[in-house]
């Protein structure tokens, strides 16, 4: 038995969170509800294959060796920039900025920085799934925090701290919350900061969907209220340009960002030179705001269309109204497991996918919510899913009919 | 202070192992014989600018989206193939091959499989440096085992396995050991699976120079010897394409596949798409075979040119004569310190970088030796870099000299 090697933190049995977040139905008529996939049609498909070739042009064969795992130099200053703006914090410096593979890469190395087996750790209940799959392999000890309509419960958070001054660290998604889509208000923002300095714990502030509000305006982040570094802020190129070039960026304090550069190092050596290139030449030469813009739009009418459909075909359930992001979460009666649904119902009979809230939660102990995704799918997709949806639901609702009147 | 906070596998204080490997010497006149290299000039340059483009072109925006972690299915069974070849396994079949970021993230998955804190583990004394680096990352507690002129002395090692039978990973680069050069007796590679059935430990085999054979005729890999699932064989195209793409690969029992990739979704989500597929395309439409052997003739010229350099300029010098692969390997006079030489007079002097045998030591215990890279520079800096090479060592002794005079 080759698994009575495997360490503590890899459990064959157990699914894993993330499979099933890009299941492949092997129907031709399947619907995805599931990842986080951007609209393809807007990717600036032309725009990138003239960056790559540039790229390659710039550094000739050079450009397929080895490079410095610090990335391209006006890529680096273009992100210094942009967290000032975006990020809204006075003063960043080259060495609090870095490079990762993807958002998920940043994710798993803070958890690699922070976690011995067993740390205490708090994070918000439900809370992305990527991100409590990263954690998982470092067998932490969760403590969760509930939300509220302004974002996590701080009032609760403090109890909790108070009873486990041992936790180090805190993970939030602050904007259209994955997978709530909730916005934390400025005010419970502030406290969070002081909330880390006086009970000592870092803040890992994970900014994906950050660029992608419809409605309202732009709230200053986390990071913005740091005022011992204790805010680890995290960004990503996935959701506004591309997720093919696995191109995320985090900043830190420089004691933090040079320990993750070497454990970075120790997974894959560097960031490799020509997605970064590729992307380093798109900013020189396109308005990457204008193209946010222009993904603000269409995802805007589909998430309308989504909650249309949702109007339409399940009327007066429980959903979500966010601002922005790439998701709305449904909560459903009790008795639902939208896990058991997925497997036996909506995989195999309705060609749909969606991701349940069992993966959601660090112990996995709530199973009548479930994910859905609305920028990836098509309009009619988006119309047409959510009707199997209710078809699901439904013959659900059957079947326990069908055994209540057997008993 | 933030480092308090920090898992006890982060040492803030302590060099890694990989700063240094790639160092900047900032001058215009730096030469490298640190980091592993390829010769950039037998970049396919045009064939993988084209490979690009039908990549993109064959998936239009698709390409730019997320894609399946198990990555393009041409590529899969490419390797499928060419493991039946190459590793010389008769029966491979698609559910125990996976693609990695690179060999350098095989390595560290396969670490994060297997080890808890303090877990026993054996590795060849010296052994690459960028697998101890991903090891340390998981604490294990590390075991030595010499190396002998035809491979890892196995005798040493089954008396280390019977004191501790606890043993569970051994990590060996059997074909131009990585720094050694030495490559491993078939009579060795099967009495170390022997050794595996009976001690019950795993054998990561790292194989990223098999291909580069400049001398004698290929060995059997150690997996084609496997019984029972217990050799992870690992491979990359790092070395015989391009370093640019973070393609590695590797073939192991499906159980081992399955949970490694389970972890991998944890770090990066997927195989990206493009610069697996550019590889696919390039595969379907050259021959990997005849670009291999053009390297190995321009390489082992190369080899040739640094041998002659090292006889000119440090006669009788103690060096390695590898069949193949990437380094020759010095061992100086005991009292040489390679480490407080490199930082204290190869770079800022002699503005030059080689990797110190410190670096190659589990227990960092061995200061008199250094690896010497041969592909990446040119013909004229192999010379004048064993030249400096060759001045810094002259100084040292005079500096020792003054210093005994003086006393």
């Amino acid at each position: 038995m080759l698994e009575n090697l495997f360490a503590s933190r890899v459990k064959p049995d157990e699914k894993s969170r993330l499979v099933g977040l890009f299941p492949e139905t092997h129907y031709l008529d399947n619907i995805s509800f599931g990842g986080g996939a951007p609209e393809e049609k807007l990717f600036p498909v032309e725009e990138l294959k003239e960056a790559y070739q540039v790229a390659v042009k710039r550094q000739g064969a050079h450009a397929f060796q080895y490079h410095d795992i610090r990335g391209p130099e006006y890529l680096r200053q273009f992100l210094v920039e942009r967290a000032k703006t975006l990020v809204g914090i006075p003063e960043v410096t080259d060495d609090e900025i870095m490079l990762t593979a993807g958002g998920q890469q940043g994710i798993e190395l803070v958890a690699k920085l922070l976690l011995n087996k067993g740390d205490a750790m708090a994070v918000e209940a439900p809370t992305y799934v990527g991100a409590l799959a990263a954690f998982d392999t470092f067998e932490p000890t969760y403590f969760n925090v509930s939300m509220e309509d302004d974002g996590a419960d701080l009032t609760q958070f403090e109890l909790l701290l108070k009873a486990h001054p041992e936790i180090k660290l805190f993970y939030t998604v602050p904007d259209f919350h994955n997978p709530t889509g909730i916005t934390m208000s400025v005010a419970k923002r502030k406290r969070l900061v002081e909330l880390a300095n006086k009970y000592d714990f870092i803040i890992l502030e994970d900014t994906p969907y950050r660029d992608l509000r419809y409605v309202g305006k732009s709230l200053p982040s986390v990071k913005s209220f740091d005022t011992e570094g204790r805010v680890i802020f995290l960004s990503s190129f996935s959701k506004i340009l591309t997720p093919a070039f696995r191109l995320g960026w985090l900043v830190a304090d420089p004691v933090v960002v040079q320990a993750l550069t070497k454990l970075k190092l120790t997974e894959d050596l560097e960031v490799p030179y020509l997605p970064s290139a590729t992307i380093e030449y798109y900013l020189q030469n396109n308005d990457l705001d204008e193209h946010i813009q222009s993904l603000r739009a269409l995802y805007q009418t589909k998430m309308e269309a989504m909650m249309a459909a949702i109007d339409r075909y399940l009327p007066g359930i429980k959903v979500s109204h966010p601002e922005g992001g790439f998701f709305l979460w449904l909560e459903l009666d009790q008795g639902i497991d939208t896990t058991k649904l997925l497997w036996e119902n909506a995989v195999p009979e309705q060609h749909l996918v969606y991701v349940p809230s069992e993966s959601f939660y660090a112990h996995r102990d709530r199973k009548n919510g479930m994910r859905i995704n609305f920028t990836g799918p098509t309009y009619e997709q988006i119309d047409d899913g959510v009707k199997r949806l209710s078809k699901m639901l439904v013959e659900n609702s059957r079947q326990k009919e069908i055994f209540v009147k057997a008993i």
